[in-house]
């Protein structure tokens, strides 16, 4: 037994923990408070096992599942940035690629380079396994929005443009959760004015939103 | 696209969201507050992967973070139990099964008689998979109550002979896991007085919780 490797592994194990105070922008579903970084990895972990068969190309479950629980570890050092915040990407980058070094550097060096990889892979969104988790990781904020009487989005005043926006790589890993995503929640929230319809259409709001 | 499928689908990935207002005995490792269940699953699966080198059998990764993901689920309806508390077994299995029967209910028959089977062979414990997840249940928490200074064990004035006949099964899914909690979490806690400790031994700890 390496008393040491499994010392660096439990240390990194109880930083963890840190994630649990990470609250993101978006409220639970009964609207009662917002929710926290692993309460959302865990709900998207969940869904890439019971929607992989909506994934545009066959993916990795298991290499997925790792990724999404891991992919907000950063915000442990880096914070949470809003969606729709100020904060320009550059500098949101740089400083998780920062925490990322100081967070995967605290497992033993086989393991951690091995999560920094895939943490890597996640954002750079280059493999179908990337594609299909932030396909999730866009869909259950937006379906918690709109079971909570889309209070985040009235809170931030948030535009239909903007969403749109953020949604344009969304279906590059699930057409038909992307599809679904788009009626049944972004475009019903516009419907009932929760998100703000800026794009100045003709109302004919699928066709437009397809077109944008 | 079968609409029907993914509907119900949906819905139990919305129903899902209430496993983050199900809160358990332990604190966060600053003794803020009380971890909720899917806090801990979402921990727990991380464990799972970062430490499957030390379950006593090979496991099927996948398999036992799917087990991990959706062990607490029936909590929704049936509440957490406390682990050294007075349910009786056979009143928390009973309600709990009827949680599983309506919640897997909610899924595509094909899926739901699946994860159902998952949710059954992880209280069986009759699989590596099971008992390696089972070995993460139970260090999960100490961990946390070690880092909190032993706040849920000082609450409920936790005897260690609960705490060693609770673990009695934790080795059977990993002896160095287990091994590594029994030294380093729940012989500290002893030793400070914050488990306490109603063995009778004669002071000889590490040789006592051997052979209890």
């Amino acid at each position: 037994m390496d008393q040491e490797r499994l010392q660096r592994q439990m240390s990194f194990v109880l930083e963890l923990d840190k994630e649990k105070e990470i609250f993101r922008q978006n409220y639970l579903a009964d609207g009662s408070r917002k929710e926290n970084d692993a309460e959302h990895a865990w709900h998207m972990a969940l869904m890439a096992i019971l929607l992989k068969e909506y994934a545009n190309e066959p993916v990795d479950v298991l290499k997925t599942v790792t990724m999404i629980l891991l992919h907000d570890v950063v915000e442990i050092d880096a914070g949470d940035t809003y969606a729709y915040g100020e904060t320009t990407k550059a500098e949101q980058h740089a400083r998780e690629a920062e925490a990322a070094d100081r967070l995967f550097g605290m497992l033993p060096e086989d393991q951690g380079r091995e999560l920094r990889s895939l943490w890597d892979e996640f954002e750079e969104m280059k493999t179908p396994e990337a594609r299909f988790a932030r396909t999730l990781d866009n869909i259950q904020p937006a379906m918690l929005n709109k079971a909570s009487g889309g209070k985040s989005w009235i809170e931030h005043e948030v535009k239909l443009s903007k969403v749109l926006k953020r949604n344009s790589y969304t279906g590059n890993g699930s057409k038909t959760l992307w599809d679904y995503s788009r009626e049944n929640i972004i475009m019903e929230a516009v419907a009932q004015g929760k998100i703000i319809d800026d794009t100045g259409n003709d109302g004919d709001t699928a066709y437009d939103v397809q077109h944008p």
